[in-house]
Parts: C-alpha cells; sequence; structure tokens
C-alpha cells in the first residue's frame, strides 16, 4: 500500500492553511532496526524499524493544540503505522508515600462513604445520559415530523397539477440546510464529535487516551449534531452517539467540576485521577448503550467488552445500576410525553417492538438457512468496510478543510432526498393503507385512494420507524423490487455517509439495509414451496438479516447478541441471534477488518487487543522493551529534571527512579517510578530542596494538588525555572511510586502482555536479575506486535 | 464464640469410627504472633497469631485421602479461622522451557485449531448439561406425577369413608422411602455431593482446588440425588445442583479422559492444566445456570462474577455459547418430551411463566413498596441464614455419621409430609376449579364439588409448579391465612432441610417463601384501599417477594438480577427486581452473610474476595507473607529435594529456584519457581543427573509427562529414592517457571491482592532490591484478612 497522507482527524481540528496534498517522510522509524528471531513455523517475519521513544506525545494540553494549530498535522498514513502522539491512561494506582498515608488515614466510614458517592454518581449518570437519551428523541421527533408533514402537503398539492420537482426540491433544500447545520458545528467547533464516537470510546476504555473526547463542548456538539443529522434525512442513527455522550457525561459528573466553565463544585475530589475515571466512562458507556437500546445487561455486557480488564464484582454492580436508571429514565419521561405516564413501554431510543406471534417461532431446520444469511451478512459488511475504507482514504487526502467538508455533508444530503424521490417516484408498488394506520407519513403519490407507496415507508420516515415497519408489517407489505432496489441504494448511501463530519451512528442503517435484504429472503423463501410459506414470515427473517448485516459492519460479539436479544424482548431468538453474529465475524474477518477497527487502526491508535497474538511465544520482554531508559535519581538536581521533561525528541511521560547503593561503581537500583505529570506539579509548585539551606525548606505538597491539575497538567514550556532554581535539588522520595509493577527480561511477550493488560498499566520496568533497570515496555511496544497475513507482524511507529 | 469441634463435611467423608465430641485443640497457631501496627484511625487491631507454613495441605491424592479414612479429621471450629488444607488451583501459566518451546513450535494453525477445539469443548459441555437438565427434568416429573397420583387416589378414597390417617402415613412413607435412597448415596458414596454444590463450585472457581468437587462419581451422585429428593418432597430445588453438574461435566469433557474409568481418549491433551480448565468449568457452571433457570445470560454473569478475575473476551463469548447450547438443548428436547416439538417454551428447570399482562405494569409509587419488600426480604434472609448456621453448627458436632444423616434427612421428608397434611386438613380454603384446571393435582377433600383445598396446590405439588401458581393464578385464589400459614412452615421447613446429606438447591423454597409472603403483601394492600386493589396484583408481589427472600438468602447481585429478568422474560422488571435485591442484600448483609458465603465461611475455605479490605493500606507485603521460605538451588541434590516434600510440617507447594552468582558469601537471587507437582513427576521420572558421569544421563522429560500426571499427582511417600539415587543432582533449569511475578517488600496489601486476583495466582514471590527472596505469599497470606465488626481482622491458619 502506498504512504498517503493521512490528516488525524481524531486529535487535530481541520485547518484551512495545510495543503492537501503535502507529505511529509516523517517514517524515521527505520533506526535501531535489528533482526528478529526466526519462528521456527515458518511463517516470514518482517519487522519495519522502530524508534526507541517511549510515551511521546504532543498534544497534552490545550495551550499546544492552540500553538499547533497554525499548521495541520498529517502523518504519512500507513495501514502498518502506529502514533506515538497518544497518551495512556493509568489504570493503575500510584500508591506513593501520600496516596498511602491518605488512605491509611481514612476510616472504615470513610471508604463506606466513598462507595456511596460512587452509586450516587452512577445513578446520576445514568439519570442524565436518559434525559439526554430523552431529549433527542423528541426533538428527533418534532422535527422530523414538520419535515415530513410539511414535503407531504407539498408532494400532495403538486402530485396532480404536475410539477413534482419542486417537491424534490424542497426536500433536497431542507435536508441540505439540516446537514449543514450539522456539519458547520462539527467540523468547525468539535472534529472529535463526528461520526458515533464509538471507536472513541472504544480507545478511551481500552485505555488510550484520546485528546478532547471527554470533554462538555464534544458533548453539546455531538447532542446537537445528532438531531440535526438525523432530522436531515442521512442514513444514520442516534444511537451510537448516545454512547459517546453517556461516557463525556460520565466522565463530567464524576469529576465534579468543569474545567470548560471553569466550575469546581469542590466534591469527588478522590476520584479525579484516571483509575477511578475510566471506571465511571464504563458505567456512562453503558448508559448510554442502554438508553439506545433499552438493553442494560447488554450495556454492561459492552462496557466490559471493550473496557474491563479486570473484572470488578462492585463495579459491574454499579455499571448496571447506571444501566438500570439510564433506561428507566428514558422510559419514564417518554411515556409521560406520549401522555401515558407509566407505560413504560419505550425502553430505548430504537424499539423493535415484541417478536412473540406464533408465526414468529423458528424451527430447527431453519438454523442453517439462519447461518447462511450470517454469511451474507459478512461479506456484505466486509464489502461495505471495504468501500468506507477507501473512501475514509479518500477524505484524508482531499476532504479534510472544514468548508469541504461540510459541503460533502450537504451533498450527501441532497443526493439522500433524490435517491429516494427517485425510487419513491418510479414505484408501482402500492398497498393499501391498513386499518391500524401503522404508517406515519403515509404518501400516496400515483397510488389508488387508500392505498399507500410501499416505497415511501422505508424512505420517508425517520430509519429507526422503517426497521420496525420492516420487522413487523405484515406479509405482503413490500415487494420483492422494492426491497430490492432499497437495499442496494441504502447501501450505498449509508457506505458514503460514515464517516462524514457529523454526529451520526451506524447501528441503525446497518440494520435497516439488514432487515431489508433479510426480508427480502424471507419473501423468496416463502415463494419457493407452499410449505416454507407457512413458517417463512418475512419478519422474521428481517430481524435476522439486521443481525447479520449488523455483526458483518461492526463485529461485536456477547454485546450485540445481548443487545439484540434485549431489544427484541425475546430470550428463544438468542441461539439464532448468537450463530448467525458468529458467522458473520467469521465470514467478513475472512475479508476485512471491522468497521471500528478499522477508524482505530487509520487513526493508528495503539489499541490493545484481549490477548497477546497467538504465535509470539518466542518473544520476550528484552526484545520487545524501549531502551535505553531515562532515569532519574531519587534525589535529583532541578536542572536535570526540566532538561529531560524539555527534550522533545524523546518526549517520555514516566521515569523509573533509581538510588546508588553502594560506591559509584555499582550500577543503580530500581527504586520507583515517577510520571511526566507528577514532575510538572513539583515543579509547578516549586517543591526543592536547596543545598545550601536545611533540607526542612522543601514545601509540603499534598495529593490535593496533583488533584486539581489532573488531568490537564501544563507543559514543561510554560513552567518557568530559574538558573538558581536549576541548582537545587528535588527529593522524589514521598511522590514516586514505590513499588511499580517490574518483570525480568526473559519474560515472555504473552506474559508480560497478560500482566499489562489484567492490571491496565502505563509503564512496566524490566530489570535484570540484581534489579537495575535495563528496559521499559509500554502500550506502544505492546500493540506495535499483529497477526498479519505474514505471521507477526510488527507495526512501525511514527512521532506525529 | 465457643470453639467447637467441627467436621470438615467438604473434603472427608464421613467415618463411624470417629467419636462425637472428640475435641482436639490444633490451634497451634499462636506460635509467631507479632503486633502489628495500629491504624491511624484508632480502630482496634487485634492478631490472633497465624502459622509460617506456606500452602499447607494433607488429601493431595486418593491415597491419602484412604489413609486418613482412619480416623475423622476434626478441626476446631471457629468463625475466625481458616484451614491450611485446601490447595490453591494455579490460573497463571508454568511458562518454563518446556512449555514455551511447545508453544514456539506451534504454527499459527495450530493455534487456530487449539480454538477450534476449545469451540467444540464448550458446545459439548451444554449440550450435555442440557440434556441431563432434561433428564433430571423428566424423571422427577414422572416420578413426582406417579406418587401423587397414588396419594390423591388414596385420599380420595378415605376423603369419605375416614381414615385419612392412612394416606398420611402412605405419603410419608412414599417421601421417606424416596430421601432414604437419595440420602444414602450421598452420606455413604460421596458426601461432596450433598446441597446444592454451589458454595464449593463459587470456590473452584475463585480458585480453591475442593477435592474431589468435579469427579464423575460426584457427579452421578449428584443427579440421582437430586432426582430422589425433590420427589421426596423435600422443600428444595433441582436447581442449584444443575450448576454443579454442569461444572463436573465440563471438567470431564474437557480433559479427554476419566479418571474414575480409567478411559484416555488422547484427546485434548493441551487442556490438562488448572488455566484452562478453570475456564472449561466457568463455562460448565453457565451451562448449568442457564439451563436451570433458561437464563443463558445470567449464567455467564454468574461465571462471571463467581469465576472471572481476569475478563477474556473469547472466553466470556465461548462460556455465552455453552449457555446457549444448553438452554437451547434444554427446550428442544422438552418440546419433543411434550410432544411439541419446535415449541421452545421451555428454556429452563423453572419457568416463571410470562409476565406481560396490563396489570402486571408497575407505578413509580409502588417503588418505595417493593424497596420495603426488599428490607423484609433482607431481614428474613438474614433469619433463615442465622437459624441454619446454628443448626450446621449443631449437624457437624452430633450428626455426622452417615447414617445419623440418613435418619435425619428421612425423619426430615416424614415431617414435611406430616406438617402439609395437617395444613391441607385444616384448611378450609376452597377455590372453584377454574376452566384451565391449571392445577394438575387438585385435591378436593372437604371443599364441595368442584372446589379444590388452596393449601394443597403449595403443599401438594412439586415446588416449581407451586412458584408458577403463586405467580400467575389469578386474584383470589389464595386467602390471607393459607398464605400466612405456608410461608411460616416452609421457611422452617426449608432451612431445617439446607444441609441434609441430600442432594438439593435452595433456590426455589426461597423463592417459593418469598412468593407467598410477597402475594400476601399485594393481597393486604389490595385490601387497604380501593384504588390500591386496581394496581396491586398479588402475583406481581408474589415476583417482588420471591426476588426478596431469595437475595435475602443467597446475596448474589447482578448475575441474580439478570437470572430473574430472563426468567420472568420482562425488561421492564429490571429496574424494580435490581432494587429489590440492592435493599435486600444491604440489610441482609447487616445482620449476616449471605448462606453460601456462611457455608464456604464454616469450611475455613481460604476464599478470595474481589477486591482487599478498605483499610488494608498498612499492611504491606512484608508483614502479609510467610517466611522464611523453603528456596532450592537451580542444580538441586535429590536428596535434599526429597526430604523438603516429605517434610510434612511444612507441607509446602512452591519453592522459588534461587541461584549463586559469584561466591558463596553472597545471598541468592531468585531465578524460578517450582511446584511441588513438577517436582513429584521429575522424581517419578527419575530426571537425576549422576555427577559421576556426563550430563546427558538426564533423561529427556515432556510436557505430556507433566499433562499424563496431572491432575493426581502421587504424594512423595509412594515415590521410592535410593540411596544412591539421592546423592544425584537434578537439574530444575528447565522444569522451573524462570520468570514468576515479584513484588517488593513495601507493597501494599491491596497492590499484592489485586496483583493475586487478577492474575489468579498461587504463589507470588516476595524479593528485596537485591532480587533475593524474602517471602513467598500465598493465597492464605491474603484471605486471612477481613473487615470484622473491630475493624481489620485477621483469621487463624489452622491445620487439620
Amino acid at each position: 500500500m502506498a504512504n498517503i497522507t493521512k490528516k488525524v482527524s481524531w486529535s487535530s481540528r481541520g485547518d484551512e492553511s495545510g495543503a492537501a496534498g503535502e507529505e511529509t517522510p516523517l517514517l524515521n522509524g527505520s533506526e535501531q532496526s535489528r533482526p528478529l528471531r526466526q519462528m521456527s513455523s515458518g511463517s516470514t517475519v518482517f519487522q519495519i524499524g522502530r524508534l526507541s521513544t517511549v510515551d511521546l506525545e504532543e498534544e497534552i494540553t490545550t495551550e499546544e493544540q492552540d500553538s499547533a494549530r497554525g499548521r495541520p498535522k498529517e502523518i504519512p498514513h500507513n495501514e502498518k503505522l502506529l502514533s506515538l502522539k497518544f497518551e495512556s491512561l493509568d489504570y493503575d494506582n500510584i500508591e506513593n508515600q501520600l496516596f498511602l498515608e491518605e488512605e491509611r488515614r481514612m476510616s472504615f466510614m470513610a471508604f463506606r462513604c466513598l462507595e456511596i458517592s460512587r452509586w450516587v454518581i452512577c445513578g446520576l449518570i445514568g439519570f442524565l445520559t436518559g434525559l439526554i437519551a430523552c431529549f433527542i428523541d423528541i426533538m428527533v421527533e418534532q422535527l422530523a415530523g414538520l419535515k415530513y408533514r410539511l414535503i407531504k402537503e407539498n408532494i400532495v398539492k403538486f402530485t396532480e397539477a404536475g410539477g413534482l420537482s419542486i417537491s424534490l426540491l424542497l426536500w433536497a433544500a431542507l435536508n441540505s440546510f439540516c446537514v449543514m447545520f450539522g456539519a458547520i458545528i462539527v467540523a468547525f467547533f468539535e472534529p472529535i464529535a463526528a461520526g458515533s464516537g464509538i471507536p472513541q470510546i472504544k480507545c478511551f476504555l481500552n485505555g488510550v487516551k484520546i485528546p478532547r473526547v471527554v470533554r462538555l463542548k464534544t458533548l453539546v456538539v455531538k447532542v446537537v449534531g445528532v438531531i440535526f443529522s438525523v432530522v436531515g434525512g442521512l442514513a444514520v442513527g442516534k444511537e451510537g452517539p448516545m454512547i459517546h455522550s453517556g461516557a463525556v457525561l460520565a466522565a463530567g459528573v464524576s469529576q465534579g467540576r468543569s474545567t470548560s466553565l471553569k466550575k469546581d463544585f469542590k466534591i469527588f475530589e478522590y476520584f479525579r485521577r484516571d483509575t477511578e475515571k475510566r471506571d465511571f466512562v464504563s458505567a456512562g458507556a453503558a448508559a448510554g448503550v442502554s438508553a439506545a437500546f433499552g438493553a442494560p445487561v447488554g450495556g454492561v455486557l459492552f462496557s466490559l467488552e471493550e473496557g474491563a480488564s479486570f473484572w470488578n464484582q462492585m463495579l459491574t454492580w454499579r455499571i448496571f445500576f447506571a444501566s438500570m436508571i439510564s433506561t428507566f429514565t428514558l422510559n419514564f419521561f417518554l411515556s409521560i410525553y406520549e401522555n401515558k405516564p407509566g407505560d413504560l413501554s419505550n425502553p430505548g431510543l430504537i424499539n423493535f417492538g415484541r417478536f412473540e406471534s406464533e408465526a414468529m417461532e423458528y424451527n430447527l431446520y431453519e438454523i442453517p438457512l439462519f447461518i447462511a444469511m450470517g454469511a451474507i451478512g459478512g461479506g456484505l459488511g466486509a464489502f461495505f468496510n471495504f468501500l468506507n475504507y477507501w473512501l475514509t482514504i479518500f477524505r484524508i487526502r482531499y476532504v479534510h478543510r472544514p468548508c469541504l467538508q461540510v459541503i460533502e455533508a450537504m451533498l450527501v444530503a441532497a443526493v439522500n432526498a433524490t435517491v429516494a424521490f427517485i425510487l419513491i417516484y418510479f414505484s408501482t408498488d402500492c398497498q393499501p393503507l391498513g386499518p391500524d394506520q401503522s404508517e406515519e407519513y403515509p404518501l400516496q403519490l400515483f397510488c389508488a385512494d387508500g392505498e399507500f407507496n410501499a416505497m415511501a415507508t422505508t424512505f420517508f420516515n425517520t430509519p429507526e420507524k422503517s426497521v420496525r415497519s420492516l420487522f413487523h408489517n405484515p406479509t405482503g407489505t413490500y415487494n420483492s423490487l422494492t426491497l430490492g432496489l432499497f437495499t442496494v441504494t441504502y447501501f450505498f448511501l449509508a457506505c458514503w455517509t460514515y464517516g462524514l463530519a457529523v454526529s451520526a451512528g451506524v447501528f441503525i442503517p446497518s440494520l435497516l439495509i439488514g432487515a431489508a435484504w433479510g426480508r427480502l429472503c424471507g419473501i423468496l423463501l416463502a415463494s419457493t414451496t407452499s410449505t416454507a410459506s407457512m413458517w417463512a414470515d418475512p419478519g422474521k427473517y428481517a430481524l435476522i438479516g439486521a443481525a447479520a448485516q449488523l455483526g458483518g459492519i461492526v463485529r461485536m460479539t456477547l454485546s450485540l447478541t445481548v443487545i439484540m436479544m434485549e431489544a427484541t424482548g425475546n430470550v428463544t431468538y438468542g441461539l439464532p441471534i448468537m450463530l448467525v453474529l458468529m458467522t458473520a465475524k467469521i465470514v467478513g474477518d475472512y475479508f476485512q477488518e471491522g468497521l471500528y477497527d478499522l477508524h482505530i487502526k487509520l487513526g493508528s491508535v495503539p489499541f490493545l487487543h484481549g490477548e497477546a497474538p497467538a504465535t509470539s511465544h518466542w518473544l520476550t520482554a528484552r526484545e520487545v522493551m524501549s531502551s535505553p531508559v531515562t532515569c532519574l535519581n531519587r534525589i535529583e538536581k532541578v536542572g536535570t529534571i526540566v532538561d529531560t521533561l524539555s527534550n522533545t525528541s524523546t518526549n517520555h511521560n514516566g521515569f523509573p527512579v533509581v538510588v546508588q547503593v553502594s560506591g559509584d561503581d555499582e550500577p543503580a537500583k530500581l527504586c520507583g517510578l515517577i510520571l511526566r505529570s507528577q514532575l510538572i506539579v513539583l515543579l509547578k509548585h516549586k517543591v526543592f530542596v536547596e543545598l545550601a539551606r536545611s533540607r526542612l525548606t522543601q514545601r509540603k505538597l499534598q495529593l490535593k494538588d496533583f488533584r486539581d491539575a489532573y488531568p490537564r497538567f501544563p507543559p514543561i514550556q510554560s513552567i518557568h525555572v530559574s538558573q538558581d532554581e536549576r541548582e537545587c535539588m528535588m527529593d522524589l522520595t514521598e511522590f514516586m511510586n514505590p513499588t511499580p509493577y517490574t518483570v525480568p527480561q526473559d519474560t515472555s511477550l504473552p506474559r508480560v502482555f497478560k500482566l499489562f493488560r489484567a492490571l491496565g498499566l502505563r509503564h512496566l520496568v524490566v530489570v535484570d536479575d540484581d534489579n537495575r533497570v535495563v528496559g521499559l515496555v509500554t502500550r506502544k511496544d505492546l500493540a506495535r506486535y499483529h497477526v498479519g497475513k505474514h505471521g507477526l507482524e510488527e507495526l512501525l511507529l511514527a512521532q506525529t
């Protein structure tokens, strides 16, 4: 694959001064390339090379981002690339003296109070997520209703008089206008709010700090953006963004303050660290899933699947609580909105409706059919991802200016309306209006009185309602041609839409495509034999098709099965859905990765999978680690510290602290680990020991100082250290983590991986037999290895 | 609490030669007691004392058990005791040279084949578990039907003629006979099969090796036993034992051989180690839950809640697959049995029926009522546990001979029948026979024609059907007196029954008690105001009561909520059920532990909870670890090894391997860890280096030799080592794990705990700054600490 320039859409905003095709060959990772041992299985192994930097990043802070905005950051895009600009979250507590002293001071009651406040926060997260879901739902329904009624009246007016092109124009203009607004706020104000946010949340829960992903501004843009995208008639859903919204809410509520609003409530200060924050973000993501699909258990499993490294029973129980409160809140407020208070029939934003009739029962001999549909879904999903992959590459190259992005979004909206209009116009599939009036906006067009255009039910509606129609409308509501045409057009529209600079999800379009071809399968089956028409209920096949298509695109496993089970409210469908999702995943994985993983890879994010690659036993910590490591002495000169931190070529984030035991000739032994962020706080508060004076002058720093600075630590450049101060010493004993996790050099990669992943580490020190530091393993050192077509492959590390 | 003698019911069989009251004061743990640092919070801390032994156990093997059978093993019972006789499972792979070489030889395809065989095994586990559930269900239904028809005919015959006492005698005799059979096989053949098996499986999944718990014989006794207990009319359920059955099946199937049947299929040899076996046992337990309650997701969560330390996505997905297959198999075969093939309406052994009618909807203002019921359930549950605790103590002391156990079980069965008969006899609650004939064995007794005795529907039926009746029978089916009397009598009967030497579960009796008083609450509520009668559907309150009571007794959280949700098939009930279970747990925990935890504690099992006690930050590895540690040299004299292994006073299981680096004066450094079981295999295969000859004589041992010996390694006593051989050397380099996990001495207990629990370790080496071994942390060292009434307390370690 050719190296093409990639705009880092996740972390830097669009900027107009950047030329599109400017290729900067920053692949300076070819140094230090060294031969690797060949595997005995004979598969070829190649190593492109690597940098010796440890945990380099840019953009730690807003200030830095601002200063960098002058030129667009572009990294040479290559699938085999891992960006060094992403910081890691630290799921391991920094158990330094300050922390231990605080913990030891705390009584049992204090711990109990903390536990109670965790529950309160989770309840709040669930409640607020439910409210936001409710807000989105009501806004979309109102605005979309307004739009469709307007267009419908217009169409009715012009059907007889002729001149339907005016209706088309109106439709396209309304769509474009809505989408324009949605795209502008995303492209110009907060590009990270684009898309569903699921890849970003996956990364966050995996332990990668994606800049600005859990900020209040992102939430606002996300929520407003998704309303306008859905109302704008794009092939998108409002479910994915809920997960992101829940996560942002959780990050905000749990910290008891908003840095954007400069408001500190002085509560929940204990939770101001990565460990606790990540736990709450899990709860928020789960609450989002729960509100989106009415699937509280699915939400918990989503969070666990994506985020959990270490299973914690109380945490899971709290996550479940947040999920429950979220779906209940949504349900309750929607029931009030619908004037049926207490009728809790809307547990989620999407509602599949009840699958309970006799015709919906499946037989054992249908299971092979389902599995075949799963294979089709996997194939189609892979094709979808393949197209979207190249489209994304194209966008990275040519459509990266905000104004271009807005124009593209408007174009898609207009094309959507046009295609829909043409299909509806030429459709001859007229269906009688049922007595139950399940269609909200039936379009008569050229049908006879008392009939409506079937194609219009799929296009002339919010996608959620179209899905329900495909699942539940009685046999014969759609003819095969309608469904076939709809599948093909919607497939390409949805594929084009995903990746636009709008806030929107891919779940519902996938379900809709799948439901359409699934229903088509059901109709075709029923027409083959007379017995098949007895059991081949089109609604049932629509459900299976939807599962297959969604599974083929996103490739989620357990959580998706449970989400689908909960959304259908029918446990007996569990097995077929599971088999379908498994088949779709196996078939899809054969061709192409899942959509989210693909976008994570395109972002060059160092994502850690659940297990080390299968054939990586022949690698050891010695080969994996970064070395040499910059170590600090336990009592270190301030000047050295400042210089180390300022060294932009080796922008390390964690420093092993060593101590000289006996004499200078003996090598120093590991005695702790300290983070860049801690050193910054120490420098900022001038915690120096002047050699001339007594040691007592070292200012007593408290945990509170670190918590106040969290999470936006200033860059080293903003801290002024005078020449006199440079000569002072700094005693790190109190602040360093005195018991970092270590591994010997001979530890195999899977073993290192397991320790790293299970404990959610950020730095793992590699020591020799004498406890001397020989290297440091960080996320990138592990994420580099993956199983490719030629056996175990290594990704290239690249500085931005 | 006084020290009372306790019979270790879990690990030693009943034996008649033991005198009942023989108290052996083996509390030799008072040595080495040392003052602990006081916590700054001022709570008093006391340490009773501890042994310096590391990982001592008896009964590693059948031979040892046999030899020990001569005298009954009794340990002085005390709540503050932790038995040293339990071995731990090793969830950490022994990554020695042999293992790494094998892994490195394997190609990517070989790993894929392994993965496929894991899936096949999980499918098999699910299928077989489903079949067993099906077998139990059909047998119980047939036999119970036979019994109830016989008694009913008899009662009808004697109702008019007088002489109902003969019916009572028949009933009591039939019950006693069935229970006698069930109790005999349990008490005489496999005492570990007594009870539900859930505490044992909890311990196994937690990492404690409970002897004989996953043997084929246990399975057979369990299955046959549960059929007879349920048919015998005891207040028990057949659900709990399913979990144990699933686990045994999993352990057997995954190993590809049966040691009991002396049959080795030579397949799945790769899975013959604790890590893999425990994963499959998780799947088996989940399949058991799934088959018992028709709750595949609940099953997965049960396994995770109880077993998982490290979240593994693929493993969870496989566990879910096993669960799905299990419930589907049960459903499918039951549908064939009921002559409605394809009608998948029996996903589990217990079926709550659908909760969907309008009356079943709950209102927001009912939630406080539900919470109040949760509190009642918690209180009643604690009372139940309290009674059962003392009953268990009584049994340990006086009812430990098998024949006494059988007599007690028969007595309970007869009392059951008598109490039921008396209540039915004196009941005046006559209800009209509905047109739907929902009662299978309606007893008319002294009611008018066309009516039946309501009390009989609760007692004269299998408990599963009684639960359904309480949930779904229309308002007015039971009067308050009937329900009140039933609750009280069944409460005490169920409490007496749990802990008998029969194979049976406590889930269904708990549900039944709760459903009865819950329905009573509903009726009382409905009678208070006229509006309340509109919404206070007794079936709804029966469900809430059932959840409250079950939650109050077993105190499970997430998994129980999901199990109840799946069993009711109604997502909207999720929130109230969750709130009820939370309340029941909080209230119950205030008084007394959960029933399973209580029995685990009574067994003195070193059970590791999810997190270290909250106030344990002031403890460090130095204080927690066992020391001094017996270390071995990398090249060690065979005689030393034999002596070390034979030392019964320090029956260690893991030995750090050390190496002298430079000169004898320098202390030895850690270079590996080796297990007793490995050394045994090495000794058995005479892997010695004779000093006189060349080193090449050392026999090459393969991984297969270790796998063949797994899991029943012979005791050291059975291995004969000649005097010449004692002088030989043994090179441990190839066999030891060269990279054991280590922690520095200053690591805080929570940090040690997290590492230990997250990775499922068995031995954690504590080293000093120079990488010299200073101590070893094992399961007992961590399980000792718990938060009691006086702050952090330490349990006493006791040799059996």
